[in-house]
């Protein structure tokens, strides 16, 4: 076979392993999603393209595929996603409309995880009476996920107003000296702001796993 | 003055502002340092040359000094630091002895915070059983810190075996292609861990108070 | 001679050409005050040491020295600086304490200029509500010069409020990957804010004369 | 809706908010149009595709699309643009005739801005008399927008004649060396001549924008 | 003719000129090779196209074109590959599945000298019990090729682990701050591990040739 | 106690390991190397600086200290360097006279592993019959470490002569766009010649370890 | 019209404008050339597309187009290239195969300029006796154009031999860590060769011209 | 001994080697340049420190010590320099005074080789004038130097008025996003004027060097 699925991830990690599905075949996705299905684990699989989105489909037409997000995720056998979703602990932000797809990868992987994201979109500096008039719905939350590119100011800014970890990824959106998201990048691993965390560029989905894992503290009884 | 400190900044973000001493008179310290106390709050200085500390010491005998992490705390009237840490919360690793000083910096962090974490040196992949025998000790936390320089492997070897959030904390560690710390850093931002999220160059006080935030989700009570 | 002055700049560009004193010997400065003297011409000296201000204070008594902006002023002959200054146009802001040197460069460059900025310290995005209060201050001026170092938001956000040009100038405030001022540059090339305009790393003298030179075109009568 | 358009910005900023149109679909673009022209605001569009670009001009006859600017204007209801324009307060001049599209995004900004600048086409320094023929029309204005690629020279040969703001745009145009723009943008932030303040790369736009705040400050009554 | 082959190279280095097919016309490649044959030498063409593979295949029907691997081999005149290789001396491993092309064109390059490698494939760090199993099969080689993207760590944890030199190949897989391989190659370069060395991103052929050199140590009888 | 020793590495690695000495105290130092020398192994410590040398000295007499190199070695117990060195295998090359101390810090490293090198000095491209007159000692060794700074092209040219492994290593030798090293080591990364193999800017120790493993395979007699 | 010919250029520098016909409509081309035709002037276009080539061929049926180097010339009224071409002057060289195309926008700038020069195809330094063979060709020259990709370091080697300036121009050819080119630049930059200068990379073009310059220096009789 | 000096250099490049003095000892120094003399070559040292030359000159009380160019000339046996230099073939141009020490490396390598450079210092273009009033003094010569920091536009302006090479020298003069000469590296690379050729940066000697061989070749008789 062609990959070597770690099964074993769930119980080390507390989630299974996530699919990067960038550069694989069809045929390896549905076998891989198979392999994870048989152990009795949910998939999710990112950077999933509208080809590769149709053969899973028709192969597991319970699959959830979101075109925005690039994501597909499919529920462990006699499960559901959706049901039992726990609302009121996670916000995630984007500083403009382009900002989504990174934001949506989040929100999918919450999702999968159980959780019910808050979502407030296009909140970014230049308009500030936009996110100030947002306050109420982060400053109750135990972690949020704000998604910028350009300069990737929102994050301090967010950061200056709330008590949880604000984790900032971001995004390739720009132009120029924007260089890909290196100018958002660095200005967030740089932010004045103590309680601002980050990840690789778009990686929305790492940004909404980091989310979950805060939130699953809360909720662990260890 | 000089200075407009954010006394404020403790009701909204839960800790009040800590004080980046590079570049500024002793003087000055010694001003912020008496503003933050008189409005009852307990103080963080961050980066502190022994210079500083000299005169920081002399003007408040009560302010305990670490010369390898380079920071200095003085605790609110009638407090006192240390009495009640929260123990069993939180980890602190580090690759190589060298990484030492990044790693003090985020445990004072979290002494200040009220935490006491865990303290694992040395445990780097070149030498990969030091980290297997310490398993035990980072399955059962809440947020793990790993200091690591050179090429950053450390936080992807930890994040593959927990289930809580890892905060990389690259260090200027290394020579030549080490780029000052910034191979470390892309290093982290690449790790194929999940769960691994990362900090500014040498911010051992930014990691340190991203894990005292996330072992915090798990006591608030909203 | 060792320099080539350009005499006719003052006719050409409006002010005289101003002495970047790094590198220079004090001899050397003496003389290039001297030829600018000669012809008419108020001096601006910037980057000066210590040590080369020495000299050319002795030489010229009537030299204002200003010891964190690293410049020298020499106001022409029979004349002074201070007297007729315009105010009410020109606002100068910093996010930290440690931008001071380049927000102090930019207003000794504006006093040549003939005009007395509104200082405003220390009103970083960490701490919002300290820029709120501060708005009426600069929402009626021509220009506003920003210093922020580290992620370099807050040219950003003074954007978002004002309808005049906002000259951005990072500062080489913060380690790792702040770059030495580049992470700042980079954001502020990037802003959301469409007011947003740039100088060099640390280019107080020229975020200061740019914001003259706006508040220049109000006064010109062409 | 997908984005939450920022109406009070002309109220704060002086104009409304600029769509960038890169990334959103053209039901996208029609909505956010509507939005803006439903509350009495002029629109401006950037980056617009031709396939986009033809869709809002179905929706909006009187839409004014210029191909090589990649920009599209619309007027308020029953206003006109270019009817009552302030010429002979900005010049906009180029290096090459490559450097013609970004040259024209400014231009098209400022005619949204109600100006008509002074077009220069193509008097790079490898030909230096084509800008001494030229020096009559830039020495009498409010600002100069100069957009220039490779090694993005002319700003500062342009800076050395002029006693107003000169905006620099550096342009991607080039090869190699060039890093798709970065040359010139560092060239630029070095300028030796003092009135040289920098935009992002091949922000046309932005450059436009500034040069009409200047201009702007002149006819302020405040 | 347009190339200037190194028909020597054979008796200087142990092995024929390798060809580099990208950019070259499939009639050169023909020539090339038809040169190569007549003096009796083995080929090896890497980066080959489709489309190139096609005509070289159509004209030496004895041709073996690996599609992943993106190379042709063709054996000199009465001769085969297979045949007699030698196994047991060299392992290839990779980090995830993605970096299968990279570690394929080493192990064309391996079987072109003689020596059958062993592939392990996906053992990458996220699931650290992968690599943990296949130890037995790396501790008694005379070199490893390690392929690896992201933030490139197996090499350092492999060499934590054996006593040959490990030949880390950086891959291009990722996104974002990977930058295209850098950071995977800087995090090789900055291995902890003493016995890592490193070849350009992708350079499985480079990563192949230098273990089969150092195979080759083992028998040479000099 | 301040570190953690892998007193294990030279089971696992087929050599102790190395002691990093930059950043560490005397004492730190001393301590170590005890404890290295108690469990029976040779010790090698390398970045020693004038002062932690001399301590080390002190302790143990019988450490042999190479101040050009910037290493320490002590035999272990009853055991003595340099009596049975196996000659012949290895040959270290420079460019330049200014590459003699990373080439040297290569020989330590070689010496302490039981080799003795052939020292090639000062061969660089600029005076080509210099490497021709010596190509006899290097056309029958196992290995061959070439250190080079400036744009490092000498890996490449030996690469063209020789049959066997070339480790580059590029130093930092140079000034302007050597950018501390990066020229040489990006053009040895890049070197045509198949046979060149890569480890960090200045890491002579690196290039000695690898260069050792090699000669090693052929003695091993697994 | 579209452009600003500088038609005095020819008188200033020797040579009438070379016109860069990336990113012109192949209307402005023909525009172009007619307005240097009319004024008697012999005209060079380089990167010059094939669709672009066939329009101006149409026009001008006396122009010669060469489609490996992207360029075509056109000779001014009653005249002709190729007739009297000085030769002995000038070598041309590249270290590979695939670095023909930007040696042959050299040739053409060359032979544009009334020079034949000698063409030496793939002697790079991985096979150094193919240079050997061919120093008799250069060592009487007044001037070598020296093209290499990956690490650039031919014109070090050539420059060893020759009194002659090396003109170097690196090339975009290899990949990975070669970054489109700028390893070989930073390698050629920091040549230990004396005698090598360097253009931009790919420039072939300027390499030429650069090289025909210095030939005219010994034809000129001032 | 410590050195392979290339006593053929000179035979096969016209010039002896010129030693590259930085990190070398004083003694190593001088048994280099004893060696040079011995074989009848006269010396150029470069980067020389005032200690260095104080060793030297005491031992070779005719050597010419320049302290602002850091260079140390000796004259073969018998001869002396500067008797009959040769005018009127080279200019040399700095932008600023800052630049002075580079220009002189070039003027003393310049008369180590028999030329008399004609020096014009402080013509940069943000004062125009400047370098008009001079042009006849470079409109006559064979090659000319340009040494520029900052953005280093000159060479571009002096290529648009010559008909002979220019040499650009980047110098590392200016702050911040000059990069230590990056800045103006990558403006000269990227010149619109053809007839620019470029050096690593401060390389006054190479400039200075190549100049010479242009000059030569208009006497060499071949
Ligand atoms: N060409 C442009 N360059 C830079 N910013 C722009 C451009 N066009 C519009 N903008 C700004 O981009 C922001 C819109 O971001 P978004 O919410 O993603 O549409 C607004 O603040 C605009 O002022
Ligand atoms: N000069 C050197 N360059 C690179 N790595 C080294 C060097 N010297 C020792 N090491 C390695 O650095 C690691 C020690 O790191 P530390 O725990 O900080 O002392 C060990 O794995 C050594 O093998
Ligand atoms: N070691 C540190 N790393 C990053 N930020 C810090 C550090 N110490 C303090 N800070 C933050 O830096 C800001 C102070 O900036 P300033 O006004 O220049 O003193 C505050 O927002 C602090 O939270
Ligand atoms: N200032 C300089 N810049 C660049 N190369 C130089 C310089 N001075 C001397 N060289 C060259 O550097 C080489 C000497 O290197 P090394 O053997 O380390 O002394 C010789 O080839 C010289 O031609
Ligand atoms: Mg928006
Ligand atoms: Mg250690
Ligand atoms: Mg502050
Ligand atoms: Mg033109
Ligand atoms: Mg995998
Ligand atoms: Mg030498
Ligand atoms: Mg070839
Ligand atoms: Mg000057």
């Amino acid at each position: 076979t062609s990959a070597n699925i770690d099964l074993d991830r769930s119980s080390r990690c507390g989630y299974p392993e996530v699919i990067f599905c960038e550069g694989k075949t069809s045929a390896s996705l549905v076998e891989i999603f198979s392999t994870l299905l048989e152990s009795n684990q949910r998939c999710l699989g990112t950077r999933i393209s509208e080809e590769q989105a149709e053969t899973v489909l028709k192969q597991f037409p319970q699959a959830i595929y979101n075109q925005t997000a690039r994501t597909v995720r499919i529920p462990e056998k006699d499960a559901a996603f959706d049901e039992k979703l726990i609302a009121g602990e996670i916000a995630v932000l984007t500083a403009g409309t382009s900002d989504r797809p990174v934001a949506e990868e989040a929100i999918e992987t919450l999702t999968w995880m159980g959780y019910e994201p808050d979502f407030i979109l296009d909140v970014g500096v230049a308009g500030p009476h936009r996110l100030q008039e947002q306050l109420p719905r982060i400053q109750n939350v135990s972690a949020i996920v704000v998604a910028a590119g350009m300069e990737g100011a929102l994050p301090s800014v967010v950061g200056g107003w709330v008590s949880c970890p604000v984790i900032a990824v971001p995004t390739s959106v720009g132009y120029g000296a924007s260089l890909g998201g290196i100018a958002a990048l660095l200005g967030m691993l740089n932010s004045c702001a103590a309680n601002v965390t980050v990840v690789n560029i778009n990686a929305g989905f790492k940004a909404g796993f980091i989310a979950g894992l805060i939130a699953d503290q809360k909720h662990s009884t260890s």
